[in-house]
């Protein structure tokens, strides 16, 4: 009996590690147009200003929330149930899709009615769904037609996130106004590399850039339970993270709990890259219990069916695997039909040849059989599939580099170029389509690589993995590659697909997964900040401000990682009383650079003028003044 | 009895972490055109691709090496006698300086007699040394006479590393020659800024970047122990490494241990920021014991003189703080001296005031005094000082910005401009020096940073403190710092002062200042495979290569970090076997891309002709052919 055997369905369990609620934090929900339009967000209280530093107020810092019912401590769930459907209604009603008897694929019902199985498999309590006949059930559909659905309003809202709080910020009038005001003239000086994010999100802006091709919102019509979220250049910058088990390790239930714990910590979607056996079983698992859409590249698993000898790939088989994971709900399909015959040969000189799985799974049919892809011939096709269900298109970059020494070369653009082409086909479909890029790539070529993307492709959003800006940090690779992803983010991905500190050594443990997640969301959010997204700042002014006020729980809370923040300060200052010390272990108690400057301010306000003011009227009065009142740097409350 | 009185001077010992010699790693020396100038780098061997890659040799890769003796297996280090003094012929020999009959500060003499302190004191078996009067012996003196120094031709040696065997490569012919060329053609194409790096690094080059005050190499005539390295933006880029007790926490064994575990995992030079009592002592057993340059902030030091209380600093104080320490043989001084008394009021609408320690003193000093800082009035007089010794300047940032808010704002950019004049007073000095710099600045403003110091100080090198480009990631911000760092290395900085994980938090330990340096060093690399030096890609595609040829062990060894790559690995395939197996834990056996990319190149190869030919003639039987030969994609050896 193997790992994944060893799961029992009726066992299976929420993860605590995943549910237990951040510090200070607590669930607000904020509604829409409808009594069923609801976006949870997280609120994090902050403590007062110390009276020394003034007193005052802090507001509560709204922050947006991946970890759906997971981060509702009033959520009862069970994951042998899933998670409650929460898109079921604004499906239904549209009319435009109907319950199927059961599920179309093949081999999904021989699953089904294998006993063996019995213990592994998620029991479903409803019916897959499917566009009705001549139908296309698609987000851009609807977009393109005018008309703004219950996701896209729910993404609207979802973005605006602290974009008022920002607005009000920048209405403050004094010198931090002012400040406030200078820093965002200085936002985008030919900087945002044609972004045009707006300082409201309204559901009109959504609809338009998902018109455009320019945004897309993953929602398979059988993956009711996620919450909808937005990929494209004019929102936040998002990150996904990918599990899944290899025949070598891991189990169903590992997985479902790295899904979770993906999300608590801002994974914005998830792919299963399951290559095992039973990834069927661990596909359903994890849809029904995400409340973020699920990912997934359908030529793994239809390479199982044939026991990896790609040369036995179908189209029949790979339809029906596409059939099989759309009606289970999988959001978006990462397909590789850009790997054409022509360009496999241009892999034979590189250093690291055909590193996507996916690509040289092609590339060894192509071979094979001496023939185009049947990804490639077959697209119009799969379109007709992925619209019937809105399942978004992921472009893979079958031919990406995987060393310093590949990058930017013939073959990844070769295939980039294709990729541009499918773009207009599946638009022309009305299918949502993201590209994905790579890889490995040097600071200085990085930029080349999204302006050919947005050209070539029309501004699809991009999806990079990375890129890694070197090959020698094995161990670090989530580093090495966060820095690519912050740049490329910058310069106009849409969407950062994490990478891990196990990436080429290993399978990443829970983590791991931690690790590369906050890399990822270090990266996104610095993206933001340099693209000037109104409001991505007001978390920075946050914590910067608790800092300096030495309200270390703030400090803590505020920060992407509480658990760690916290951990490593008291690591060096244990006491609870040093968490209200105004000093910090660098400096001790008897200096410390952040009280000196609050001296400046004091005595500024002391004197009644503003100090540029004493200073110029030269008042060597003031200076024995201050030595007097402030001969102590540490001055008691 | 504390933590430092505890260490007993007769019993300090190196520390064996900090010794292990790396595997597969031999040290070998290149000589100069002395004798007694002998370079030391590392030598990574690799082992033969495997049989079925081809069965070719692997050349064995140099890399810089900063370890020093500690990286010598044939070294005998006993850390109560320090290290050799390799310097001291090259010193001597140019006749301009002198042997003092003891150390001129008087605080040095006092703690010198302090009975209590012997169980502290490191003993020196030499006498300090001065220029003669009237003299200067700076390695810029000489380089603007066109002397070419021992120092100078070391460094050479150093740089040079791998330039050779990258030309090599440039030279292959065929297609993976095409490609190297191809690809350093488009290094350049307008995306090195400015920077002018040459193929071989001469003895000559090194000499007139030193006279343009373009590159420094910190050297004090009283540290003739370390070796040569230089900072400059037209040479690999560096990394230094903060440690130093605090008055918190850590010991004197505490801090040479982490001196000798940051040199072996590269750090350039070391900063001793100790805070605490006995820094004079500590800073001895650093000095006696650090084949790389040491920096100091003396204003830290001479704050602890007067307990803490900024206004009662006075120059004469500070001066004889400078004495004291360059008699040590610091290498480089932090010095604050651009915080004029017109900028202090410019930090008051600041988000986070003035976080750098030695600005803050400054600062409080001036609106203490209502005077010019001592630093700035005696800014001539600390050049005749810093000239006698070779003591570097490193214009320190105490306005730096301590938020991204605050990031490139007035108070900033006007200590920036201060600090461009003070170099042009340095170098009339023929003192070397370089500029300090932030701190918090978002991506889209770093560039700003970076071309603004290049104008205003002459390009004279820049020397960063990441920048961190969000502060929402206290725990992390060795990463999110190195994203700034890695940037801004691209656009030119010379040297990138790391940061830890613990930074904002708490003290970083020994494992905290690894992951700063390793975090560093991806970002110093990444920056000179962006700038184009030549050799830089020689290790990546090394590394690349045994990745794709499935020599686990050497992709262990030319990792930055071969323990952590080795353990991650061994965490999912434990087995000794495993490390020998042609697939990795994503793929498991049945299925791997690398294989098949393989399966590509020899299908090519078997068939006599290029991939290309065959596809283009169409020669539907060579598929029947491979589909034969190839049918089992894990074909056994």
């Amino acid at each position: 009996m193997n790992a994944n055997e060893s799961f029992i369905a009726a066992q299976a369990q929420v993860d605590n590690a995943s549910v237990q609620p951040f510090e200070q934090s607590r669930r607000i929900v904020v509604g829409g147009s409808r009594p069923d339009l609801c976006v949870p967000m997280r609120e994090i209280a902050q403590a007062d200003t110390p009276t020394q530093f003034g007193g005052e107020k802090n507001p509560a810092i709204t922050v947006y929330d991946c970890s759906g019912p997971y981060g509702d401590p009033e959520a009862r769930i069970d994951i042998r149930k899933g998670l409650p459907a929460l898109r079921a209604n604004w499906i239904a009603e549209r009319g435009d899709s109907e319950e199927l008897p059961g599920f179309t694929s093949e081999y999904c019902r021989r699953r089904a009615a294998d006993p063996d199985l019995a213990v592994l498999r998620f029991e479903l309590g409803r019916k897959p769904r499917r566009a009705k006949p001549g139908m296309n059930v698609t987000q851009m559909h609807y977009a393109k037609k005018g008309v703004v659905t219950p996701e896209m309003e729910y993404v609207a809202i979802r973005e605006n996130l602290r974009r008022k709080e920002f607005l009000a910020e920048l209405r403050v009038t004094g010198p931090q106004g002012e400040k406030m005001a200078n820093l965002l003239s200085r936002q985008h000086p030919g900087q945002n590399f044609g972004a045009a994010i707006p300082d409201e999100i309204t559901p009109e802006f959504v609809r338009a850039e998902i018109a455009r091709g320019r945004a897309i919102i993953p929602a398979n019509i059988n993956h009711p339970e996620a919450e909808p979220m937005i990929i494209g250049r004019n929102f936040l910058t998002k990150i996904n993270c990918n599990i899944g088990n290899s025949p070598v390790v891991s189990s169903i239930q590992e997985e479902v709990d790295k899904m979770t714990w993906s999300i608590r910590w801002g994974g914005d979607t998830v792919m299963d890259l399951s290559t095992g056996k039973n990834i069927h079983e661990t596909r359903e698992w994890i849809v029904r219990n995400s409340p973020v859409p699920i990912g997934t590249v359908p030529i793994y698993q239809a390479l199982e069916k044939v026991d990896g000898k790609a040369e036995e790939l179908t189209w029949e088989l790979f339809r029906d695997t596409l059939i099989e994971q759309a009606e289970q709900g999988v959001d978006y399909f990462t397909i590789h039909a850009g790997v054409l015959l022509r360009y496999v040969p241009m892999t034979a000189s590189r250093m690291t040849g055909i590193v996507s799985r996916g690509g040289a799974i092609m590339a060894k049919w192509c071979l094979a059989h001496h023939k185009e892809s049947f990804l490639y011939t077959h697209f119009e096709e799969t379109c007709e599939i992925l619209k019937a269900y809105d399942v978004g298109f992921s472009l893979g970059d079958g031919l990406r580099p995987g060393s310093i020494y590949d990058a930017n070369d013939e073959a990844q653009m070769a295939e980039l170029k294709t990729l541009g082409e499918l773009t207009e086909i599946a638009w022309k479909n009305d299918c949502q389509v993201m590209i994905e890029g790579p890889g490995h790539v040097p600071l200085h070529m990085i930029k080349e690589n999204m302006d050919l993307q947005l050209d070539w492709c029309k501004e699809a959003p991009f999806y990079t993995l990375g890129p890694l800006v070197t090959d020698i940090s094995p161990g670090y690779d989530h580093l090495s590659s966060a820095i690519g992803a912050a740049m490329i983010g910058w310069y106009g991905t849409a969407m950062l697909c994490y990478v891990t500190p196990k990436e080429h050594l290993g399978l990443p443990d829970k983590n791991d997964v931690k690790a590369g997640i906050i890399a990822y969301k270090i990266a996104a959010h610095a993206a933001d900040l340099a693209k000037g997204h109104p409001g991505a700042q007001i978390r920075d002014n946050a914590l910067s401000k608790a800092r300096f006020e030495f309200r270390w729980e703030d400090q803590f809370n505020l920060s992407l990682d509480p658990d760690t923040a916290r951990a490593y300060h008291d690591k060096t200052m244990p006491a609870q009383g040093a968490k209200l010390s105004h000093f910090c272990s660098m400096c001790g108690p008897h200096f410390c650079s952040m009280k000196i400057t609050q001296d400046v301010r004091d005595f500024a306000a002391q004197q009644g003028v503003s100090e540029t003011e004493a200073l110029e009227k030269g008042l060597e009065t003031k200076a024995v003044e201050f030595v007097k009142a402030g001969a102590e740097v540490y001055r008691k409350v």
